[in-house]
Formats: structure tokens, C-alpha cells, sequence
């Protein structure tokens, strides 16, 4: 086989071979490939648009240092992050010749074979920078030249690329204790780009997290509410609710590493409050905290009408060395195995026949799609699935969402995709592979006789565009 | 793409799209699609095949209002059961007319793309009733108008489909309490349609079912042994065996939430069955208790060759509000995580080695399939694997299937089909998606040289009807 | 169809069926299929290479009584092991007439239709011993003359094979109380074959083994070191391990039901240890003495560079009546549910971040492949993913390892193919699988315009031949 340096990106790429369906998925294809982006659920920084003169720094500013799906697979083989300019805790010494982090980032890009992270970055260079070649240890000063480039160029500032991507609307993740500045900025800046928050309260409800104590400070001051109790704490918790639905927010997004759920009696989530406010609750008492707190979450959500998003199974920061130096995020969450059927049988008896509640459940554990969450949202009123989550949002985690979700739950009971991505430049990729898979998925749909092309063009369209603006109340 | 208002039924439907294989699965598919149906495990009601001239009643009767596959896929949409005509335990108001029920059914049909029962309900709708349009909003009352009459004719009474079904065998599964008047009425009716009955003692075995004393004095009655002792329900249960034989029964059928099983000393079961008489069983005695009959059970079959058929997984009635209004069956069990290996040590080492032991295992969790259930099944003489069960008897659950369970445990430690339904018009329908879905998958064994066209021929007979006919020991 | 008497071993057998695709798989195959195997993995026993004129024995001793693959399968239908000459542990009464067993077998082979094992059969009986009929009852005695007569040639014995089937080296597992007596006898031999040692502790370990405290006098005695404390025993193992790899050993082994790790402190482990030598070492006691051994063999594993096998999940000897009547490795090891997440966090966060370690991790549970086992190994630098195994290491075993591992992982953090075999004539049909496997994947990578031809090129490379080497430090 010839050598071949020039990115492999088909028309038709990511589509089953079998000419008949590869047609028709083209055709679902193109139907959607212009529509445009629906992000309800991203961790991009809202910082990065609120200045209308804003920039994504160097080449490895933008691609390798804040993307933890790219520098844990180096990590993986050995590489440490400090080679890879990723900034220590105590402030110690990394990298900081950012084009020897690209040469490291280039010379192992044969990692990347295979992987969704590899079809995304090749998408990217070449479909948003133009960057015909593929990436090689030879030729990565050269390319980094040619992005260093482009991204001093205004079309290459975020706002300029939000525009270019086609992004209809993007929801932001920001904590119940954030002021929300970036926010309020972009709406005073009459840019016409809809950035919405999301209400993400993890770090005041998990109560063993490094720093509980000063996040209830922090919300006792954003809320004016002084939380000296679990009374006062529902009560700033919904004051914070309101404030983030006043600036936009149509949803709330709960992480948790069980979803496991039980109502506790007043006095009782008093007490472990209490114990908690002076330093002593356990695990147990953490547990038992998170476990109440997502009922009441659910009852919020029925109460003020925001979107509820659970997302269940990852376990953080498993690699505490790592943690205790780069601080979290740095690809050491693994996931572990999920239940579902049992733990949230309580919250389900008593909000998930409400048709106000709208719950959007994601797992890391694959094996609950068919057993697990297909059957319940193809049951309660209340409950949604959420696409493939992290790991799985590639093509063959997508595929075995399909084929495992689909047929109990009803495509009407997910709701399309999520980017899910702090990586700006990464979404147009995402949502394209997406709509791709999906496009197939349908066509093999069509060519076993199972729907017909009707059908399959509705279908399609949900997937793309509909069902992601359903769920999410999307104005 | 242009408007379809005809179903979509081609000859060559579920079969994958390479030439090859599809012209191959054809052809296998060919050589079986014509042979009876033998359905060893079914929930179709006796009563309607009892009275020579019974009826289905209306359009809504037959195909929504009994099938909680259909309308908990309405539900998870928000519509209340009420509307959709289902009956309240307290007999209050639902929705009287039938035609306002089939037209909220055919303005939500779209709830079935992709789903087993829009499938089904397309190959009933066409394939039974010889509706040629595809269902939709405004055809809705025109169709019902179809039916209804049809269904007023005599070759649309239910023992004339039974015929014209080509059932071979039926096998219903009947209460242990259960007096099978209706087996009886059929027997000496004189008809010649085969329908056997199958002992299915749960409602006695699991303490804490709701009304269980009741049940204990209902089997008192119908054994003529007072139920007062452990070892007077045996006795009383190995009875209600022997009846059941006698009517023609050639299984019995457990449901278990966890295939836990242990065996008790004769003093403790004696105790706990007393706890359990007054009233005072708790969960662990039950969950104890069953464990011991589970294996009490399997002594019983060696004694009696009833084939043991063993459901293991499902949390029925999840839905607290739903099961007080409208009671069990109403699409609200959902599986939950289910073990086998370790579960099933007792049983296996005390009967598994027994050749008179037919086991037969059902799973809703498919993790297990290739975990332990093959393993199981691919080496206690005992133990054969069920069809794919309930949520997974689908194309894809099929597929997952035959992928997971085949290798390890081989062909013949398996037993065909169960349509294990309680829709009667359903089982044409899915007795041929087995029958596709098990050509298309030895197709892609020949096209990739697994297996030869001679062993391909004789797997597909295996499979829609000899393995079935074996493992139930059906004459 | 016709009646097929010959094997079916296409040219382009296991590949997928789309021409375009199969084209793809069929070269890359072709860059691999003649290279040397790698056999870092396997139970062969070394008895066999050690004599120049060794012997397999009769075609009953070669291809059914040592496989447990084989006579599990006719073991599960209800033919009794003493019918296959499986040898008793009390010598009582087994067929001897090898005739007989290999008529047994023949008129069952249907059995393995579509398993791997009926694969792995075919390509021996074809390409190894020339046998051109497919095996069946009528020709079995043909058959097993043709087969007897080859075994009596001189390319037939043990050493021929190994270099007619290109095997560059094998990795025998042997118990840390071997003395490496044939592997001692091979390299006096000056034969130039290399078969390498690796070290098995397992039955030092696992405190509740039958005959532990015959193990430990055994270790005692073949280390000079008298294991009379926890402090002595871990002595005589590094005194073992280093004795290994003076004979060439690179690296070790072991096999967990649970991967549960966790460090005791140095008195617990005494103290543990101590109540083992009097036989009063409890589960609880086992299972946390082997958490805490697992730790410390990654100590080792740094110290002395061995690579660290990790074998999770079998239930051993699960049918007590087998292991009773014919002892260990009789088919019926079962597999049970594997956490890794939890269970190993230990034991990484010690030793997973050391660039010295390599840790092979192995699962029967494919339920975490993607949700645990490719997290993990795309983060920690020491760990890799062994490939499937056991009743995995099949085509649809192999089908979903790449497809749930390799996005997450990453192609380089596995290792290619283990045989993992006793069987010694079925490790080229074993390789071969593999390649056509890997061949396949690739290409379906290919067509989907994933990776490009010139790094299928690599990749296929890397999965036949290169991994295995680098991950087994084989020099």
C-alpha cells in the first residue's frame, strides 16, 4: 500500500459498506448535514465568547492542553503531562514551548488510530483549519505554522466560528455558586450568538468534595441567603434556580456515582447537614444526602420546569496522584457499573409519572441501555435517555445506543444528541459524526425492511435536529 | 422522498443487505417458513379458544387494550391509560369508546418506527387482517371499519386462526390454583387444536404476594389437602403437578426476581412457611424461602419430567400508582441486574447433573448470556438456554442472541422460539422474525465459512421447530 | 442444498461478506499470514517439547481427552466423561478403546456447528493432518486411521510441529513450586526451539487450595527458604521469581476470582499467614490475603520486571461432582461478574502510574471492556488489556473486543493474541483466527474511511506480531 498523506476524509465516510444502504444513508445525510448545531449540554468556558475579541491561543492551547480525551491516551503510554504543558497545582514546571508539546502531540498521533478522538481531530484540521496533510512527526512544525496562522485571523476567534459552525444554541455547565458573569456579559453585548447556563450544583450537594464547606460559603454569599441549614440550603438552592432560569438556563445537570435515590425525613437531612456544616459527616452521610437531594432536585424541576439531566457511574479523579498535582479532569474518571431499575425506584414512584418533570438519564455502563434504561423510558412519562456518553460517544458507542436503546424506549423517548465537549473546535465534528451514524443506523433500518423512507425522513430529523429542541424546551 | 401509505412487507424483510447473504437467508428462510408453529410458552388465554364461537371483540380489544406493549409505549408518552381504555381495578371511568382509542393508537403509530411491535403490528395489520395501507391519523377510522368486520366473521374467530396459524402446539401457563376449566371444556369439546396447559405455582411460592393466604386456602381447595404445613403444600403442589400432567401439561414455569437458590434444613422451611401463615414472613424469609422451592422445584421435574422453565429478572409492577389503579401486567416491570453463576451452585451441583432435569434458563440481562448462561448451559447436562425474553425478543435482541449465547453453548443446548405472548394475532408475526432473523444469522455463518450449506440446512430446522419439539418433550 | 462432505475452508473464510471490505481484510491478511507466531501465553506442557522423540499419542489423546473445549460440549449433551476416557481421579473404569471415544466424538460433532472449537477442528484435521472429509459418524474410523498413521511419522512429533507451525517463541505457565525440570532438559537439549517459563503462584497463594499447606512444604523445599512466616514466604517467592527468570522466564501470571486489591499491613498479613499454616485461615482471610498479594507481585513485578498477568473471574470447579470424580480443568470453570474499577483502585494508584510495570489485565466479563477495562488501560501508563479470553477468544468474541475496547484504548495499549492453549495442534487455526479477525476489523475501519491503508498496514502488523512482542518484553 502506497503511502498516503493527505486526510482520509470521504464523503461517505462512517456509513456500512453495502452500496444500498451506504446510498440511502447518504441521501438521510444530506437531508440534516446543514442544519444547525443544537448544544443543549456543553463544557465549553462561556469566557471564551463573551469577549467579542476573544482567542484560543496557541495550537496546543486549542487542541491538546484542555482536551483530556487527547493527553490521557499520551499519558496512557507513558508520556507525563508536564511534557505535555499541562498546568501543575502548586505551580511547578511544565512544558512551555508549545510547539515541542504539538512535536510530542505529532509524533504519537498514531494513537489516535481508530479512536473517535482521531476522527475528530482529523475533521477538524482539515475541515476547520483546512490542513490538507495528516499529522506525522515530520511534518507538525510545519502544520503548527499553518494553524498559528489561521488562528490569528479574525474568522478564527471563537464568536467568528460559532457563527461558521452554525450553532443555533449552546448550553453552558456552571456551578450553582457561580455569579454567571460571563453570561451577562454576552447578553449586554447584544451578540447575537444564544449561549444559555446550565445549573450544575454537584460541589454544594456532594458533601465530602475537597472544599464543601467554603462552596456552601459561596452560596450562602451568591444567594444572600446565609445556608446554616438544610432549610436555608433548598431555599438558596432554589433561589439559585431562579436566577439561572432568569438568564436562560432551561436545565439542571446532576452528576452522581450512583443513582442511587431515598427521601429522607426533614429532620433526618437536618442532621446530616448539620454534621456536615461541622466537618463530620461520613460517607454514609454523603451518600444518604445525595441520594435525598436528587428527589428533591426532581421535585424542583416539577416546581420551576427545568429540564433534569442525570449523569450517573463515573467515578473521579481514580488516580490521585494525578489528581493531587493537575487537579481534576485530566482523564482519570473511570466509569463504574451502574443500577438503575432498583435506586431510582423511589424518585420514579413519586415525580416520574408527572408529565411536568422531564429526567434525562446517561450511563457509563452500556450494559443498562437494554436492560435498565431502554425499559424505563419506554415506560415512565417522566424519563428521556440521553445519548452515548463520553467513552461511548463514538461510532461504535453510538451504534450499540442504537441497537440496544431503540427498540424498547422508542426513538421518542431519547433526545438526540449532546456535544458534551469543553473542545470548541470539536463540535462540528461531533455533531457530524452523529448525524452520520444516525443516517446509517436509519438506512440499515430501511434496507431490512424494518421502517419505510417516510419514515426514515422523519426520523432523521429528530435525530439531527428535533428531539435535542424537544427535550430541552428550546424556545 | 416520496409519500408511502403502504406497509412495507417485502419478501426479503429483516435479512442483511449483502447480496450473498441475503440470497442465502432467503433460501434457508424458505425451507421453514411454511412449518407449524409449535408455541411451548404462551399467555394466551384458554377461555378464547374454549367456546367454539368465541369472538376477539372490537379492533381495540384485539390489538391494544390486553397488549401492554403497546399502550406503556403510549404511557411513556404521557397518555394515561385511562384514555386508551384500560380497566381500573376500582372500576371507575376510562375511555368507553373503541374508536376514540384506535384513533389516539393511530395518531401516536409513529411510536413504533423501529420498535419489535411496530413490526408485528404491520405483519398483523396486513398479513391477518389484509390491511394494505399503513396506518396512520387519518386512515384511522377507515381501518377500524376493516377490521370490524372482518372480525365479525367466522374465519376470524379465534380457533379459525388458530388453524390458519398452523399452531401445531400451544402451551398457556395456568395459576397452580388454577382448575383449568377451560383446558377441560377444549379437551372435551372434541376440537382438534392441541392446547396444553403449564403449571405456574408463583402465586403461592412467593410469601409476600399480595393475597398470598388467600391463595394458600384456594390451593387447599382445588388439592383437597389442607394447606396448614410446609410439608402439606408440598405435597399439595407435587398434586396440582399431577393434574396438571394428567390435563396434558408438559412444563412448569417459574418467575423469580434473582435466581438465588438454597437449600433449608425441613425445620426451617417448616418455620417460615408457619411465619408465613400468620402473617409474619418478612423479605428474607420469602427471598429464603423461594431460593429453597426453586430447588424443591427442580426436584419435582426429575420426579415427574415436567420440563422446569425458569424466568429470572424481572422487578414486576416498578410503578406503584400504576399497579394500584390498573394492577400487574401493565407494561411496568422492568429487568434489573440478574447473576447466575453463583446464584444457581446449589441447584446445579445437587440436580444440574441429572439427564432427567430439563432446565430451562430466561434471562433479562443479556450481560449474562456469554458470562455464564453459555458456560452453563455449554456444560451441565441439565441446563438448555431460552429464546431472547421478553424486551429482547426483537430483531437486534435476537441478533445480540444468537452473537452472545451460540458459540459457547452450541446450537443444541438451546430450544427454539417461545412467543411468549398474550397477543394471539401477534404469533404468525413472531414466529417468522425468529424464523428471518435465525436464516439471516446462519447465512452469515455460511458466507463466512463457519458452517456449510448441509449444516445450514439442518440448524434452521433446529430452530423453528425441531429444538422446541425436543426440549419441551412435546409428543 | 447438496451434501457436503468436504471441509468448507475458503480462502477468505471469517471474513465479512461485502466485497469491498473482504477485498481489504483479505490483503492486509495476507501481510501477516506467514509471519512467526508469538506465544507469550499458553499451557502446553513442556513434557512434550523436552523429549526429541516425544509423542502425542493416539488421535483421542491428542484432540479430545486433554481438551476440555472439546468434551464439555458432548459432556453438556449428557455423554459421561468415562465414555470419552477422561481418566478418573480414583482410577476406577473409563474407555480405553481410543476407537470408541473418537466414534463418541464424530457422531456428536454436529454439536460444534458455528462454535470456534468446530472451527479450530476443521482447520487441524485439514491443514495439519491433511484430512480432506469433514468429519461424521460414517467416515470417523476412516479418519481416525489416516490420523493415527501421520501421528506415527517423525513431521508429527511434538518438535516437527512447533517448527512446521513457526512458532518464534511460547510461554508455558508453571506453578512457582516447579523446578523447571523439562524446561531445564530443553535448553540442555540444544534444540533451538524457545519455550520460555512463567511463573504461577496461584496455588501458594489462594490460602483455601486444596493441599495449600502441601504447596507451602513444597516451596519450602524447592527454594531452600523454610516458609514458616508471611516474611519467609514472600522471600521464597522472589527467590522463585528470580530462579524463573534465570530460565528465561519474562513474566507472571495469575488468576483471581475477584480483582479486589487492598494492602495489609505487615502484621495482618503475618497474622493471616500464620492462621493459614494451622488450618484455620478463613474466605474472609483468603480473600484478603490474595487482595493484598496482588499487590505485592506488582511490587515484585517492578523490582524484577516480570510482566504481571491478571487472569479475573473464573469460578473454578463449579460442578463439584466433576472436579470430585475427575479434578481441575475438566470444563467447568464458570465465569462470574468482574469489577475493576473499585477493586483494582488499590493497587493503581500504588503501582499503576510506574512506567516500570506492566499489568496484562483479562476478563471473562465483556460487560467491562468498555465501561471499565478501556478506561483504565487508556489511562494508567502500566496498564494493558490482554485479549479476549477463553470463552471470548472466539469470532464473536473477538468482534466485540475490538469493537468495545480499541476506540477507548487504543490499539497500543493491548497486546495481540494469547493462545492461552493445552491443545498444541490448534495454536496456527488459534493465530490464524486472530489475524483473519484483525484483518477484518481493519478493513472494516477501511471502508468506513476511519483510518487509511497505511495504517491498516501498521495496525495489522502491530495485532499479528509486534504487540505481543513489545507488551511480553520479548527480546
Amino acid at each position: 500500500m502506497k503511502r498516503n498523506l493527505k486526510w482520509n476524509l470521504s464523503e461517505d465516510r462512517f456509513f456500512d459498506p453495502e452500496p444500498t444502504q451506504r446510498r440511502i444513508a447518504m441521501k438521510l445525510y444530506d437531508s440534516v448535514a446543514h442544519l444547525p448545531i443544537i448544544s443543549p449540554h456543553s463544557h465549553v468556558d462561556p469566557r471564551l465568547l463573551a469577549d467579542e475579541h476573544g482567542s484560543f491561543g496557541t495550537p496546543a492551547d486549542l487542541l491538546i492542553i484542555p482536551d483530556h480525551y487527547v493527553f490521557r491516551m499520551l499519558y496512557s503510554q507513558g508520556i507525563p503531562l508536564e511534557n505535555l504543558g499541562i498546568p501543575r497545582r502548586d505551580g511547578g514546571p511544565t512544558e512551555k514551548d508549545h510547539r515541542k508539546v504539538w512535536q510530542i502531540f505529532a509524533d504519537h498521533f498514531y494513537l489516535f488510530r481508530g479512536t473517535p478522538t482521531g476522527v475528530w481531530l482529523a475533521d477538524e484540521l482539515n475541515n476547520v483549519f483546512g490542513i490538507e496533510e495528516k499529522l506525522t512527526g515530520q511534518n507538525a512544525q510545519s502544520i503548527y505554522d499553518q494553524i498559528e496562522a489561521k488562528l490569528k485571523r479574525p474568522e478564527f476567534q471563537p464568536r467568528a466560528l460559532f457563527k461558521r459552525f452554525n450553532i443555533e444554541v449552546m448550553c453552558t455547565t456552571d456551578a450553582a455558586t457561580d455569579s454567571l458573569t460571563y453570561h451577562q456579559m454576552l447578553q449586554r453585548s447584544g451578540w447575537s450568538g444564544k449561549i444559555r447556563p446550565t445549573f450544575r450544583p454537584d460541589a454544594v450537594v456532594h458533601l465530602q468534595t475537597p472544599g464543601w464547606r467554603d462552596n456552601i460559603k459561596a452560596l450562602s454569599k451568591t444567594s444572600g441567603i446565609a445556608v446554616t441549614s438544610y432549610k436555608n440550603f433548598i431555599r438558596a438552592l432554589e433561589d439559585r434556580r431562579a436566577f439561572f432560569k432568569s438568564m436562560g438556563a432551561l436545565a439542571a445537570d446532576h452528576a452522581t456515582e450512583s443513582a442511587y435515590t431515598a427521601e429522607l425525613r426533614p429532620s433526618e437531612a437536618e442532621a446530616i447537614f448539620h454534621r456536615a456544616l461541622h466537618g463530620k459527616a461520613n460517607a454514609e452521610d454523603a451518600r444518604r444526602f445525595n441520594a435525598h437531594m436528587i428527589m428533591e432536585f426532581a421535585r424542583m424541576s416539577i416546581d420551576d420546569g427545568l429540564v433534569m439531566q442525570l449523569h450517573v457511574g463515573s467515578i473521579r479523579d481514580h488516580n490521585h496522584y494525578i489528581y493531587g498535582r493537575f487537579g481534576p479532569n485530566m482523564g482519570a474518571d473511570i466509569p463504574s457499573q451502574s443500577e438503575f431499575t432498583k435506586n431510582l425506584r423511589p424518585l420514579l414512584n413519586k415525580y416520574g409519572i408527572d408529565t411536568r418533570l422531564t429526567l434525562i438519564l446517561f450511563t457509563l455502563d452500556e450494559s443498562a441501555y437494554a436492560r435498565e434504561l431502554a425499559p424505563l423510558a419506554g415506560h415512565y412519562p417522566a424519563v428521556l435517555l440521553g445519548p452515548p456518553w463520553w467513552f461511548h460517544d463514538s461510532l461504535n458507542g453510538m451504534r450499540r445506543y442504537f441497537d440496544r436503546v431503540m427498540e424498547t424506549a422508542g426513538l421518542q423517548n431519547t433526545v438526540g444528541f449532546n456535544d458534551d465537549t469543553r473542545a470548541f473546535p470539536s463540535i462540528p465534528a461531533r455533531h457530524d459524526l452523529w448525524r452520520r451514524l444516525s443516517a446509517n443506523w436509519i438506512a440499515g433500518l430501511v434496507v431490512r425492511g424494518i421502517v419505510d423512507k417516510e419514515d426514515a425522513s422523519e426520523m432523521i430529523l429528530d435525530m439531527a435536529y428535533r428531539l435535542a429542541k424537544k427535550a430541552y424546551k428550546i424556545p
